[in-house]
Formats: C-alpha cells, sequence, structure tokens
C-alpha cells in the first residue's frame, strides 16, 4: 500500500558545470546557464510504501508526512536560491533529478525504514522526476 | 499493457477508532474525527494490466470499466456517509488506505483473472493512496 | 486590478427543506438530501479588486487575504458538517449558491470598503458558483 | 531515476475492425465507430529511466526528449487523422493502447540503450494507458 | 449569482472556407485545414446568472443544466465529426467561436428568459472562448 | 466574443522597495524579500474580446496571439531574472500585479484598437491577478 503527500515551493536556480567553458555551459544549459537565475513552482509528491497499521488504518498519517516535508524540504527550499541558499547545492547542479536525490535523501533519514520511500518532483507541468533511491 | 479509467464520488466520512478513548482519537485523527463527520470529492483510477486483444485493440473496453466502477462503487459510495451507509465500512475505518482496500476487493471479483488490478485514490488533491492487492 | 487567493476545505453536507415533505426533498434534491450526509473537497477563490498601492506593487497581499480565509472560512468550515457544525447554516439549506453568500457576507466585513469583492466556489470539478454581492 | 517530458497533440480516429460486420462494430466500439470519425486532445508523457551523467546532473536533457518527441510524434500525429494520413494505422485499429505501442516503438529506436522507456498516453482526461514493451 | 456546470465532448472538425483558393485556406488555417480532419476533446462550461430561489437555495439546479446539456449539446457533438455530422456546421466554419454561437444559442431557447446566459468553451488547454450572446 | 490563449514562462523575482529599510521589506514581503532571489512557473492567459470575422470564423487567430505572446513576454521574460534582466521592471517592484500591467501595455499596443485586451497572470495555483487597462 503506497501512500502520498503533494507539497509544493517556489525557488530559483541556475544550471551551470564550473569545470566546463562558457560555451560548453551555454551549449548544454542553453537558458537555464542564465547567471541571474531563473525559477519554478516545485510541485513534490513524496510516496512512502507500507503495511497499514491496523488501529489507525494508516501507512503513515499524512499529517506527518506533511510535517517531515515542511521541516526537510519547504522551510529550506521555498523562496529560496537554491544555488546559493541550499548548503546541499553548493557543489551540485540543482537539475530537477539532483534535487529529488537530496529531498530523497534527507526524507529517507526521517522515515521507519519498513516504509519505502519515492519522490516525484515536477519542476513545470511538463518536465517531471522521480526517484527511489536506486 | 495498463489502461486506466477514472470515476469520481463525493461523500461523508469520519476517522475513529471506538477501541480508543477520546482523547485518543483526537490525538491521531484531530479534525477527522469531529463526530458530525466531514467529507471529500474523491477521485478514483482503476488501472488494470493485461495483454491486447488483436480483435478489438483494447485490454479492457474502458465502456466496461465504467460499468464495473459504477456499480461497485459510484452507486453504493456516491453521496453517501461511508460510516454509516456502507456496509463495508460499519467496522472498518475509512481511511483512504482502507477504502482502497475494499475497491479493490469488490473490483478484483469482477474482473478476469488474467488482468492484474491497482487503484489509486486521491482523497484530496495533497493525499494519495495506491494498493495492488499486496 | 483584480486579485485572487485560492483556498480549499472539506466538508459534509445535507440538502434539505425543511417546509417540504420528505417526498419532495427526494424529487428536489435527489441523493444530495442523504439524511446522512456526503461530502466535498470545496475549492474557494477570493478575489479583490482594487487599486495597486505604489509602495508595494500589492492590490492586498495574499498573505493577508490568506490569513483572512483562514479565520473566516476554513476554520470554521474545513473537516465540519456544514448542516450541523457552522451556526450561518441552521436555518440556511447549504447549496453552493448559499455557502457562497455566507463566505462573502464574512469576508466583505474584513475588507476595507474600496476593495470590492467576488466569490468563487468549486463545489466539485463541474459545479461552480460565483457571487459579488449583488 | 526516471525523468519525463509531457507533450500534446490533436488528432482525429476511428475505432473500427474491418474483419466484422457493421452491427459487430457498432456493438463493440459504438459511438468511436463513427466512419466520419471524432477526436480528441490527446497528453502523451515519455518516461526514461537510466542513470544520472555526472557532467550534467541530467539522465537526458528534457530539450533532447522534446525534440525527439516532436520528429516521432507531434510533426505526423498533430491535427492529422491518425487512420488516413499515419502509415502506421492503415491495417492497426488506432485504440490508445495501439497509438502506445506505436509510439513506443518509433521512441525507442531514438533512445541510447542503457535508458529504458514508458509512454503514458491521456486519450481523455478519464481514459489513460501506459506501455512499457512488455 | 451565477451557477456553472461543466461538460465535455469529443469531435473531429476541421477548418476551412469554401470562397477561398487552397493556398488561401493553407495560409490561414494551416494545419487546422487538414481535408481528413483532425479533433480535441472539448471542455464546455455553461454559466447561468439568476436570482436565488428561496425554497431551493439553487439559482438553477445543475442536475437540471447537466441535462440540457446533454441533449442540446453532449449527445448531437460527442465523438462526432462537427463538419459532417452536425447540421449547423454545413455552411458554418466549426471554429471554437461559431461553436460556442451555436451552444449558446441552442441552450438560450431552453432556459427561461429571467437567467443571463454564457458559455466557455475550451478547444485546448491553450485556446478558449467565452461567448455570452452580445 | 472573447478569446484567450494560455502561455507559461519561468522566472526568478524578488519584491523589494529601495526606498523602505531591511526591516520594512522583511515586514511587507517576507521570504520574497529574499535578496538571492525565488522563481515562479507564471501562467499567462490573454484575453482579447471583439467581432468574429465572417471570413475566417476568428476574433482574431490564436496562432496570431501566440506569436504576439512569444515575442512580447515569453521571449523577454522566460528563464530570466525580471529584477536584473527586463528593464521594465529596474525600477518597478515585479509583484504580480506589476507584471500584468507590464505584459498588458506590451501587447496593447499589438493589438488592432477594436480588441479589448485583459490579462491574467498565475504566480502560484494559488495567486493570481487580472488586470485590463482600467
Amino acid at each position: 500500500m503506497k501512500v502520498c503527500r503533494r507539497e509544493t515551493f517556489n525557488a530559483a536556480h541556475r544550471l551551470h558545470n564550473p569545470n566546463w567553458s562558457k560555451e560548453k555551459n551555454d551549449e548544454i544549459f542553453g537558458l537555464c546557464n542564465n547567471p541571474n537565475y531563473h525559477g519554478h513552482n516545485y510541485v513534490l509528491e513524496v510516496w512512502v510504501d507500507g503495511a497499514i497499521d491496523s488501529d489507525t488504518g494508516y501507512v503513515i498519517d499524512t499529517k506527518i508526512l506533511k510535517q517531515l516535508i515542511k521541516e526537510e524540504v519547504v522551510e529550506p527550499f521555498d523562496h529560496r536560491n537554491l544555488n546559493l541558499d541550499v548548503p546541499e547545492f553548493k557543489n551540485l547542479n540543482p537539475t530537477a533529478e539532483n534535487i529529488s536525490i537530496v529531498i530523497w535523501n534527507k526524507l529517507r533519514k526521517r522515515l521507519p525504514e519498513k516504509l519505502s520511500l519515492m519522490v516525484r518532483l515536477y519542476e513545470t507541468e511538463r518536465n517531471i522526476v522521480e526517484y527511489d533511491g536506486k
């Protein structure tokens, strides 16, 4: 049985590889390499998979999941510049893929081992990633 | 090949464990424990997985899936109070998890064995569950 | 210039006219007359119309609008039974139309006179009402 | 790690089995058998699964995925009659299932072998299929 | 007080002016001029504006509005070719604008005079029209 | 008759009044005042109101509207920092209200006088503004 909580955060970012020339960064990242940053309304779905607790009828209380996401993702990421304000991206390119790995790692530590975890991140309506730790 | 039909139903419910004190129910279920009930516009996705029939080009005709969902879910659940009007929840807490199990069990009996079944239930835009019988 | 804030609340309700017979209530309200209630995920859009403040660049700060809606609508309506738990509907049938009037009247008192007010209420994806006080 | 790009195309089609009588086609396909065709706004999600490239932080650049979908799906399918204008459906019934297989086969040839591929196709808000080549 | 009912229909169409050359049709209508037709999932919102009936708490029962839309729009338009199967478009180009006028005229005749009428038609997520008879 | 085209752009911005102290900016704009910027997926609806051309059946060809929006809004705003990269916001706080005014002014100059213009801008799913030049 899988349970999902959906939350959102709004952030600025820039895609850039400091080991590459300006030309190479332009070629690969295009507009996403704008040195003044651009931004997104990120939509995050956090899915956990586990057994139902017979006392509550819950796999996990979504109020608990909401609170975890708030502490680990919304508070540190929302209305921030991912490159400048979030330590995890100091040396990590904040692509949707890498953002989802950072989120997965942060949430994984906070969840009971018996629950599996998958995160789905919508950068836009048209660009989506999923990561389950593998 | 997987095929999905999406339907909706609107129902009242209350989360409550009769073996717990009022205080324990308040602590765990919070506002969802309101004795006068609250309600949701549930969105149900029914996914079946199987081989394509070469005559029709269908795994299953979604008109058939729609009719099954109507008989097994929409007619008995829509505009009902899940706790009071739906026998399956007389002794079962109507969390999204448990509702999805009840729906899966009802639909499983009506589908050919060769088709796998998964149900996804949106209680709100932000709270979602998935159940595939395991 | 119009500004909108969107919020949601989940509630149970029943449509019923106490001056009518059971048969008349059945005929007019159908399933919505279920004496055990049913429920919805209501989506509320609150639109205010006014001039931009040149210091802030805001007509109204949506954080203020969010707080007003929380106090006047979400806290008293969310996870409630509109008929039983919300005094305004003790003698008023909680149709989408009447809910929107109650919300409009509550918010109108809290907003500066210079701002016009319109509320749009989605009872479901398919049933929507708008009220601007006229 | 999975990455998805969402694109859309608008097309006419008709469901029909030329080996069946008119009566049998009517019975099975109903309105979808209209000889004058009907149509849909198809929504296509293309999901690829693979490892992150450490230089880019991408599994695949969604700009590349967008371009592939444009060449293989949007340009040949959009504003077309699937039965008459698209060679793949000359002898293949354009159900959502068969459309998804055709799309999967076209995209599979264009993607590196190390990336897995799944396509999800929304024929309407309520009818959805998924195909991953198995 | 305004009330809206949302319904959908799926249809094929072609944009074409028979008084123009093939070249002029190509230039103006582009892909929409495909002689083999293309199609859309049309989403229709029907808005009526009027006073609340104090007995029902309704401006109009949305079940009545749903039935009117079914008879006047969904049954004659859904799974049809607008150009070939719908008499109103025999000599009228089925642009979203003209479709909305045809729908407005059909519904206007069925509604009480005291209710105002507006229709909003989504041809795609990105192309929308509104018509209120003026 | 009104016609709408919906487009999107992704941008970074910061809300700030240079005439105010840091404390006043913090108090009024909160997280939106982050000196490192944050960002949004803006959704823009451009509505024009006018008569139908009897030759085309269009009020305005949405392909033309799409092109205008591309030139005036998407190309200069998308993947930009509104405060740093867009001259109109050099001395204008990029609130949703002010962005909608800038967009309206840019598009107004490009449209025939006989067409009325309204823009609706979604900063997030929950914060929306509308501006029609008055």
